[in-house]
């Protein structure tokens, strides 16, 4: 590989620029970004991250420790439990760990607790009813613990990867989606960051994180557009990049509005949310937190 | 494969919908979809068909006729000749002969004429300036001749490639571009069909097409969309018909303007329109009619 322009061995190729970095170059190059990101904080922002406990949640957590440190700003994590025995809870156990030596206040959910269920018992589409409750929870979690903003660990390839299936399905609205009081604003300080440098910046600043495969991870879906995309970014270097930033560019045209769910009152696009629709699909709506706060 | 809805035998299927259909009912799904695009042409409208004298041109040519002898338009047919001996030339037999059946009055203009150059000698990324170099003929020569609309024979396929290709290149401009004055109103009646019913329409109606493939067509971007697009159709029927419709759904945050090429006067999103900036590539601007036009 040739050599960083410091003059160091280069550790990594930045292919759609043609730029070869040092692993310090390539530290600077992460933690710019980030902040291109992070620069959405305020002083008086409470922030959550969301943290699982793999390698772009760990990344998040490491980075978004220094800089609330640095300006002053509250934080703490959320874990979700979804039931994935065997998987879910060592990484959680790394997530703890990890809290632990930062200093940083650590909370779970789970799917047992608020709806009665765990994903080891769904059986097909558990993809769906895990991304589904998992982004429920973590709002829900995040708005009773006082957070203003929800940092999510989604790095450029998974950004690639949603526009792409959001656009194969022809979903404006899923791309676009306006807020709405009820949400605790997302942001995703690693959007700009591609998954391998995720990959080498945990290894340079030696952040440990939980590296195992969800066992129930079969959406093909997904599967099939990470596999066409490898393809792309290899044949047309930046393809990810620019599809990544495709959905920062449009509005729909029917802006979808977004209401409250009739049942649980949380957000919606429907009369009710897409977490209560799939708790009644498995017969487990009674059952949940979901009936009784209301 | 299954029966029509009518009872025939049926000699399609149409996966996404999971309807099968015999020759009469195809051939009316087909004159339905085409409608629902025609019915943007009025009574005082004169409609410019861009032909080829391949497949979905011509089908276009046999709907177009149908529709404006019915309604009392007028139209005329406009090839273009990119100049690509043994194949342009041999579909434009085609079209003169489809036109004189049909009592179509058929125009004719082409690249050696107007700008002094031929696709035959241009090498690489001829594809590239084939496209940019047609599209400016096509609706210089059908504003010159007092249409008001400019059918072009673009099917369900072709549109979710073209989608594909600016999401891939991120180009929302291009995905959702303004109108402008100088432009004749581009229509697509063909949008809706899917190529292979297109190919099923020609063979039960008896349209003849010439079906040869351009010696030049090296476009790797495109054949890769295409080889993606047809495998995802295959695994996801409807995948296709929904990427065809995003951009109908879509508006860019920040609008492109459009303004007039400073050189030749059409249509053009930058300050020099793109079949200048092509052919001074070539070294031909100087040469060409576009200048002595200005």
């Amino acid at each position: 590989m040739a050599e960083c322009k410091c003059g160091q061995k280069a550790v990594y190729l930045r292919r759609y620029e043609g730029n070869a970095y040092c692993s310090q170059c390539l530290k600077e190059q992460v933690e710019k970004r980030f902040l291109a990101e992070a620069k959405l904080i305020g002083k008086d922002d409470v922030v959550a991250v969301a943290l699982s406990g793999g390698k772009d949640s760990s990344v998040l957590l490491h980075l978004m420790s220094k800089f609330c440190r640095r300006n002053k700003i509250r934080m703490f994590a959320v874990t979700v439990d979804e039931g994935v025995s065997g998987y879910r809870d060592r990484s959680m156990e790394c997530a703890e760990k990890m809290c632990r030596s930062l200093g940083i206040d650590f909370y779970t959910t789970s799917f047992s607790s608020e709806f009665g269920v765990v994903i080891d018992e769904i059986r097909g589409k558990s993809c769906t009813y895990c991304g589904v409750f998992r982004r429920y929870l973590l709002n829900k979690k995040a708005r009773e613990l006082g957070a203003t903003k929800l940092a999510i660990g989604h790095n450029m390839d998974d950004e690639a990867q949603s526009a792409f299936m959001n656009f194969l399905r022809g979903d404006v609205g899923r791309m676009a989606r306006p807020g709405n009081s009820r949400f605790v604003q997302r942001i995703k300080p690693l959007a700009g960051i591609p998954e391998k440098e995720i990959v080498v910046y945990a290894n340079v600043e030696g952040v440990e994180y939980y590296d195992g495969e969800c066992p129930h991870s079969f959406d093909n879906v997904r599967r099939d557009v990470q596999a066409i995309l490898n393809d792309l970014e290899d044949k047309y270097p930046g393809t990810k990049l620019q599809i990544a930033n495709f959905q920062k560019k449009i509005i729909p045209i029917h802006g979808a509005g977004i209401n409250r769910c009739s049942i649980c009152e949380e957000p919606s696009s429907g009369k009710i949310c897409k977490a209560c629709e799939l708790l009644e699909n498995l017969g487990k709506l009674a059952g949940s937190e979901l009936i009784k706060a209301s």
